[in-house]
């Protein structure tokens, strides 16, 4: 297998704490986004839609989505279960992580690449150079508010998201978090609940790396 | 089990046909979008963020997202397989499934609801009542263009999304695409493999649900 990485971006953070999670030494190869490296010839021909993450599988397959490769390293390597393991509670899982990836991840970017310079003409990623839309930068703020305010209240009822357990949806949801950095949003001040269980994800190793 | 459906959106018949893949018979109720019944009292005591579709499973969680309801009944009624037996092709199908929604559903979404005068201030599902934002509309017009050159790409190498077998990505891209007709778009002239891919899953009886 390979795994190509960035170490300035969300999307491939995912997959190195999912990889960390399972304990896996996968060959990685770094994508430098801040030089472009993405739109490079040769890694084009790894990923046409130059994104990142990617992972090479030991079929061959490219697999261009977090979700894709979770699914590979869950079904190849059950252990530590990171995707439940009841029908319930996969589905409450991937429910979890639906949702942290349309309401927090998404609004998230919007805010971020609509707004700032760096981001001129590539308000999405992918092949399509898009110009920013200031209007939807704002509405993405409105809509983080909304994410940390759901956040709060579920984790009111519950220690993580999906269940008793840490999963791959606390996992998403905290990498976003921490993400939000970047539009200077942060855990609103009082949301206990969602500050410790912040706290709780960022003390295992996966988080660190 | 329940499973709230809605006859006019596409996101609930991506659950409905799921469900009619798997010969299943679910205790079904309809809930109107054109009537506002998503916004009743006693369906926000059913999903709060007042989305459909939303499944009761047999354990008593709600899912209300698209993905959710497929792991569930995957995980319970294995067969026929629509996600995959190896983890390869479970990966792969989650990708098509997951590009089908980021690159078709969301462009197909944005370029409808930024513009009907039907969505005016409900730009997006959920609580929020959020304004139209024109320049979406035109993004979005532009992002399907992108997405119907990409499936006929893909389609000239493969006759179906993941691999040689019609699977949930398939059943995914085939929902967004007729429903781009809300948007005046149409599987291009010309766009051979997409057209007998679209061809074929429409003869499925589970298309004429």
């Amino acid at each position: 297998m390979i795994f190509y990485d960035c170490s300035t971006a969300p999307n491939p953070r995912r997959a190195r704490m999912f990889i960390a999670e399972k304990g896996l030494n996968i060959e990685t190869r770094d994508i430098s986004m801040i030089k472009g490296e993405q739109h490079s010839e040769s890694f084009l021909a790894v990923n046409p839609r130059a994104t990142i993450p990617v992972l090479i599988t030991e079929e061959g397959s490219a697999l261009t989505e977090n979700l894709a490769i979770a699914t590979y390293l869950e079904a190849k390597h059950p252990k530590p279960p990171l995707m439940g393991t009841t029908p319930d509670e996969k589905a409450r899982i991937m429910m979890w992580t639906a949702i942290a990836e349309s309401q927090g991840g998404a609004p998230i970017a919007e805010a971020f690449r609509n707004a700032h310079p760096a981001m001129k003409g590539r308000a999405l990623p992918g092949p399509l150079n898009l110009e920013q839309i200031p209007a939807l930068a704002e509405r993405g703020l409105k809509r983080v508010d909304a994410f940390f305010t759901m956040l709060e209240t579920r984790l009111n009822e519950s220690p993580y998201l999906a269940s008793e357990q840490f999963s791959l949806a606390d996992l998403t949801a905290f990498v976003f978090t921490d993400f939000a950095r970047v539009i200077k949003q942060r855990i609103p001040e009082g949301n206990s609940a969602t500050q410790a269980w912040y706290d709780a994800i960022k003390a295992r190793p996966s988080a660190s790396l």
